[in-house]
C-alpha cells in the first residue's frame, strides 16, 4: 500500500477502504506518512468527503492508536457527555455533580484547548490547590469512592486525532463534518464510556452556525457512536448568546456554584437538566427523559448535587473555602460596570464578540503557549429580551491589565443588539438527535 | 500575509493576487513555508483550479525564483524549443543542428527527467566522451563560435519549480493545467530566450492522453508565454506511436545521425521539418511557415544540418568516430530479433507500452538514483500502417540484462495491435497554436 495511491484515490473520489484507512492513520501517527502527504489527503478529503463507512473507520483508527481507557472496574453504566463548546458553557462544572448525585459514575477527561476562555480543566484550576493530573488507579478509586472524578485528557489518548488535528489546523482543513465528528469521536471513544450525550452548539457563538450544519455535524457523531457500540445521543442547543451570565474561568466557576445552590441562571439550569436526562435515560437509570428530568430537578433542590460537587472539589485538592464564598474566587483586581448606552429591549448579545471580549482580556489562549488569567471575564447582568434602562449595568468587567480593559469594554457593547420592541426569548433546545 | 489565509482563500474558490502567489513561491523556495502548507495549497489549486492571471504570476514567480540566464551576449534572435515528452522522441537531437545551420543560435539546456528513456542530455551522454555541462561564458562563447551548445539544466535554474514539482510529485497534485504549465514554461522563461516553440505530444504515450487536454495545455503555456513577453507557437503532434524507430538512448541519438544523413523516418522528419518551420517564422527569418519548411528541407538535403551535427559533437566531446559509423554506438551485449506472431497489418503500437518494454531493460530512470543503460532499447521495424507477414521481424531489442530480456520482449509484443484489414495512418500534426 502507497499513501501516494490513496491520496489519489481519495482526489478523485473514491471510498477508502477500512484497511487503507488504517494504514494512514498508523503510519502518518508513527511518522512513516510525512506531514505533507497527510495535508493533501486532508484537503482531498475536504473537497470529495468522506462516506459513513469511512467516517466511522477513520474515528475508530484514530480512537485506537493509543492507549483505551479501561472504565470495566467501576460499577454501574459509564457515561460521558461531550460539548463542542461555547461561550460562558459551564456546563461540566454543573452537570458532573448532577450525574453523581442521580447515580451516574462519572469518569471524565476533559481537554484545554484555544478558545475565548479555558476549558473545563481550566476553569477548575482557578480554585486554588485543585489539581487536574491524577494515575489511572487513583481517578478510577475516586469514582468508585465519590462518584465523580475529573482529569485533564493524557497526550496517550488518541494520539492520531492529535497529531492530525493539528495538522488540519495550520492547513485550512478543519471544517469538513466528517473530520469534526471523527476527532470529537474518537477521543470519546478512546474514553472508554458505554454512552455518550453530546451538547452541540449552534448559533453565532459556536462552531456550527446554522442550526443545519449542527444537526449534520450530531447526526455523523450518533451514527460514528452507535457503529461503534456505544448509545449516543446529541442535544442541539442554541448559542447565539452566552450560556448564563458568567464568561471567564474563575468567574464561570463561581456561576457553576449558584447553579448548584439552584440560584442558577433559567435556560443554563433548563440545559444542564435535559443533558442529565438524557444521560440518565441513556444508561437506563430513568425509565424515560420525562423521568430522568425529574430527578435532575430534585438533585439540585434537595443539595445534593452541592453536596457532590463539595466533595469532588476536595478530593481533588480545592480550596472548599472559595466554593463556599465565591467572592474569594473574583480576586481580579480591576472590577468595572459597563452601562447600557440606551434604553429599550436587548434583542441579541452576540456570543462570539463577547467570547472574544474576554480573550482580550486574557481569560483564554490565543497561542498553546499563552499563560490564562484566570480571575479575567465577564458577569453578565442582562440576557436577550431583558428590558433595560440607559445607564443600567449591562454586565461587570474584571481585569488584571488595566491597558486591555477600554478596548474590551468597547468590543463589549457591540455585541448587544438593542430594540425599541420587546423581543421573544429563542427557544435553547432545537433538537435531538439519536434518542 | 500568512500561508494559511491563502490556502483558506483559494480552497474557497478565490483568487490569488500577484503578491500573495510570490510571498507563497518565495516563502515555500527559502523554507519559510513548510512543505504540508504547501501541499494543501497544490489540492486546493487542483480542485479549484487557477485563472490566467494566477498561472501567469505563478510562472513568473517560479522562473524568477532563481538565476536567469542572459543570453544578449548571443547574436540574433535566440528560440527554445521543448517537448512535452513521448516515447523514442529524438527532435532536440535533429533540429537543434537544422536549426542551427539555419541561423537561429541554439542555446538549449535540457534535463534529465523521470522517463522510459533518459532525457536529451542522456542521450548525448551515450557518446564516448560527450560532455554535457559548462561554464556560461564557454556555453555563450560555443553557441557565437559554431550557432549551437547544449547542456543540462543547472540547479539554480526555476529553484522553486524544482522544489514544488518535487512535492507536487508525491502528492497526487501533478495533473492540472495551471500547474503543469506553469513548471514548463517557468524553466523556459528562465532560460531566456526571445521566442519559444513547444512540441506538444497527445496520446496513449504522451502525459496528455486526448487532443482536448493537449490543447489546453498549449493554450494555457502559449498565453503564459505571450503574458511573459515572449513570443510562443505550439505545435500539438501525435504520441499514439512511438516517435521514429528507436527507443533508447544511443539507439535514438542513432537514429538521429541518420535523420541528419536524409534517411529519417517520415512521420519523425515531418515534426522536425514543422518545428523548425515554426522557429524560423516566429523569430523572423522566414517570412511564412512555407519558406521555413523550404529552409528546414534544404539543411537536411545540402547536408548543412549534418556538418553542424558534427562540429557540435566534437565541440563538446564526443567521439565522431561513433557518429560517423553508429554501429560503434550499439555497443549493446545483447540483440535479439522479435518476430509477428500474425499476418495482418499494424493498427497501432501502444507507445506507452514500447516505452515501458524499453525501460524494463534499464533505458530509463525508475527513481532518481537509477543509473541508465544507455545501450539498451528497441529499434522498431514497422510502425502503424504497415503491412506483416507472421515471422516477419517486427523490431530487435538491445539488453545488457539477460534475465530481463524475456518480459520485455512480452511487455513489447502486446503493444502492437493487429488488423486483417488496411489502416488508415492517423496525421501527425494536430493543431497549432499561437501562430
Amino acid at each position: 500500500m502507497r499513501m501516494y495511491d490513496l491520496i489519489m484515490k481519495k482526489r478523485n473520489g473514491g471510498i477508502l477502504k477500512k484497511e487503507e484507512i488504517e494504514y494512514m492513520v498508523i503510519g502518518f501517527t508513527n511518522g512513516d506518512i510525512p506531514d505533507y502527504q497527510m495535508a493533501a489527503m486532508m484537503m482531498a478529503i475536504y473537497f470529495q468527503g468522506m462516506n459513513e463507512e469511512e467516517t466511522l473507520d477513520l474515528t475508530m483508527a484514530m480512537a485506537y492508536s493509543g492507549e483505551i481507557l479501561d472504565l470495566s472496574k467501576i460499577k454501574g453504566v459509564k457515561c460521558d457527555k461531550h460539548s463542542t463548546g461555547g461561550v460562558g458553557d459551564k456546563v461540566s462544572l454543573v452537570l458532573g455533580p448532577m450525574a453523581a448525585a442521580a447515580g451516574i459514575p462519572v469518569a471524565k477527561m476533559s481537554g484545554r484547548g484555544l478558545g475565548h476562555t479555558g476549558g473545563t480543566i481550566d476553569k477548575l484550576e482557578s480554585i486554588t490547590g485543585f489539581h487536574t493530573s491524577m494515575e489511572e488507579e487513583a481517578f478510577i478509586h475516586q469514582v468508585n469512592e465519590i462518584g465523580i472524578a475529573l482529569v485533564g485528557q493524557t497526550a496517550h489518548l488518541a494520539p492520531a486525532d492529535k497529531k492530525i488535528y493539528a495538522l488540519r489546523d495550520v492547513t485550512a482543513t478543519v471544517d469538513n463534518m466528517s473530520l469534526i465528528a471523527g476527532s470529537i469521536m474518537s477521543k470519546k471513544l478512546a474514553a472508554g464510556a458505554d454512552t455518550i450525550v453530546l451538547d452541540v452548539k449552534c448559533g453565532n457563538g459556536a462552531f456550527m452556525k446554522t442550526e443545519e450544519d449542527a444537526k449534520m455535524l450530531a447526526e455523523t457523531m450518533v451514527k460514528i457512536g452507535n457503529g461503534a457500540g456505544r448509545k449516543t445521543i446529541a442535544i442541539i442547543s442554541d448559542m447565539n448568546e452566552p450560556l448564563g451570565y458568567a464568561v471567564g474561568n474563575a468567574l464561570e466557576v463561581a456561576e457553576a456554584v449558584e447553579v448548584l445552590k439552584g440560584n442558577g441562571e433559567k435556560r443554563l439550569v433548563e440545559l444542564c437538566i435535559i443533558l442529565g436526562a438524557y444521560m440518565l435515560f441513556g444508561t437506563g437509570l430513568a425509565d424515560s427523559v420525562e423521568k430522568g428530568k425529574e430527578k435532575m430537578e430534585s438533585v439540585l433542590a434537595d443539595g445534593s448535587a452541592y453536596k457532590k460537587f463539595l466533595s469532588f472539589i476536595k478530593a481533588q485538592g480545592g480550596d472548599l473555602e472559595e466554593i463556599e464564598n465565591t467572592d474569594r474566587l473574583l480576586k481580579a483586581e480591576y472590577r468595572e460596570e459597563i452601562y447600557a448606552p440606551v434604553s429599550g429591549y436587548i434583542a441579541g448579545i452576540e456570543a462570539e464578540e463577547i467570547g472574544i471580549s474576554a480573550l482580550m482580556l486574557g481569560a483564554g489562549r490565543e497561542t498553546k503557549e499563552s499563560k490564562i488569567d484566570y480571575t479575567a471575564g465577564f458577569w453578565l447582568n442582562k440576557k436577550t429580551g431583558d428590558k433595560v434602562e440607559k445607564g443600567e449595568c449591562l454586565g461587570i468587567m474584571y481585569a488584571n491589565q488595566k491597558e486591555k480593559m477600554e478596548p474590551a469594554k468597547k468590543r463589549f457593547l457591540n455585541a448587544f443588539i438593542f430594540s425599541k420592541e420587546a423581543v421573544p426569548k429563542q427557544s435553547l433546545i432545537k433538537a435531538v438527535i439519536g434518542d
